[in-house]
């Protein structure tokens, strides 16, 4: 079994207004309603895609169990701890030309909350091959509670895709996570300055890789991804974008390798799956979904440059 | 005791955001939340005036338990009819200088569902010596609801204080209205035509004592407000303005002229107690509350002129 662990997950409401005016007062239609977060996003690819998934986490008030509510009609496997704090809601105002989004900070976690969810997570992870541990976390939770998870998942046996920016990914490398999955803004923030070039990307990278992470997987968005890995360093990319809505590409990606890792593939095959599959979701206009047909049409035709 | 119809309510969320970028992703922090909806500020005064007072409407879903539970902590008694729909929210993004407001349209009513509400509303109008109508209709409300709800008001022998705009102020006229309280644009809105002058005010007021209202007060903001009633057409005014937050001064006016009309008071003292109570309320930040000790000042300040 995969593991999601959504430690802050969100219901996404969608208002369509006629036109986004500052200051103004809107009629707001709700066009949306919709359980959110990246790891739920992966859950929600990785049941498409016929892998046995569970999504885990903090959830608690309304909202919360409006998540519980729209995972179980998505039929995704859920258990997540209850926690007495309201979770967040995220609100996106599309006027027919752009959306504004608006994201709750998410509740206050106790420390024994959670200290509960731990033991559940442990419990949960004696039954997987791999966790996926992704996106932002609500006040309260350690700073290092990647990291945390990431010593329980090596202690049971899970291996682990870690998809994080910022403190929370540098706070879990120690921990030696296999994957990690920045994209190139948050890989130059953890680097500290810009980057150029493949070279740059390669270097960075590699800091990860002595920092404690098995593997790094850079996405580029249309330019593909770049990653260092036990098998060697490799590009992948396409010959020619997919167009669409890019939201929730990266989340394709890290359900493709979750399922790669479970399966044992190689890097290469993992890599070329992952751009497929990743490609393929922006052509679907959801976050948490892909075109499994399109998926299948573009990985013969993933180009996988080994770069040494 | 007087009640106060909510058809409509709404839970009031406010985000707090650095700076509200149009296609921009915000970090939100939640400042408020809050039962909302004009008659429920109207029951909120009320009850800060010490008046026995009893909130109704149609209620639905985790935010309509949301806005029950908000009026009972803030003690103002409620009993709601249970409706299948999800009450609605609104969402105010404060950035510091300016609030942008998204209201939700409200849930789906059906035709069995206003048939409870019905049933509800007359029963409760047995011990209701004036009613406050005031706010917008959830969809699925007949057009004429509130003037379904005066002519049931007018068969229980309570006075009816009607606090809607265009179309369901119009179509509640025929069943005559003790009082109506459409503000400047909304009495311009029903006459056609923009109103200048004092002259203008008074020609359309009367225009809806024809239709069929027992006593016209239109709010002028800052200018005050005038008044077409049985004892004759007045203006109230203040020496000088009060700095504060408008929003909710002509639901401060509607409770204060609610109690006088409960308390049999005449026009000129229910005006003048109107106009301090709703000058009052500007000075709190909040909607649905006034300044009782500021009310207290100004009341022998009001200026009251009477028209003819």
């Amino acid at each position: 079994m995969i593991l999601c662990v959504c430690l802050n997950p969100a219901l996404d409401v969608t208002y369509a207004v006629d036109e986004l005016v500052y200051g103004g007062v809107h009629r707001a239609k709700v066009t949306g309603r919709r359980a959110g977060g990246k790891a739920l996003n992966v859950a929600r690819v990785l049941r498409q895609l016929g892998e046995p998934v569970l999504a885990t986490g903090l959830a608690g008030g309304a909202d919360g169990e409006a998540v519980l509510a729209d995972l179980a009609a998505a039929g995704v496997a859920a258990e997540f701890a209850a926690i007495e704090g309201q979770s967040r809601r995220t609100v996106t105002i599309y006027d027919g030309r752009n959306a504004t989004e608006f994201d709750e900070v998410g509740p206050a976690v106790s420390e024994a909350e959670w200290g509960s969810f731990r033991s559940l997570a442990s419990r949960l992870l004696a039954g997987a091959a791999v966790v996926v541990l992704s996106g932002s976390q609500p006040p309260g939770v350690p700073a290092d509670a990647y990291g945390q998870l990431t010593a329980l998942a090596a202690a049971a046996g899970a291996a682990v895709v870690l998809d994080a920016a910022g403190p929370a990914l540098r706070a879990a490398l120690a921990d030696r996570p296999d994957v990690v999955k920045p994209n190139r803004l948050e890989l130059a923030a953890l680097a500290g300055h810009p980057l150029g070039g493949l070279d740059d990307l390669l270097a960075a990278s590699g800091t990860l890789v002595e920092a404690g992470a098995g593997s790094v997987l850079v996405s580029l968005g249309a330019d593909g991804l770049v990653a260092v890995t036990p098998d060697g360093s490799f590009r992948a990319s396409l010959p020619s974008p997919v167009a669409g809505n890019p939201t929730g590409a990266g989340d394709a990606l890290a359900a493709a390798v979750a399922r790669g890792l479970r399966r044992g593939h190689d890097w290469p095959s993992c890599l070329a799956d992952g751009m497929a599959v990743a490609a393929a979701s922006v052509a679907v206009d959801v976050a948490g979904a892909t075109d499994e047909a399109l998926a299948a049409q573009l990985r013969p035709t993933v180009e996988l440059e080994k770069l040494g």
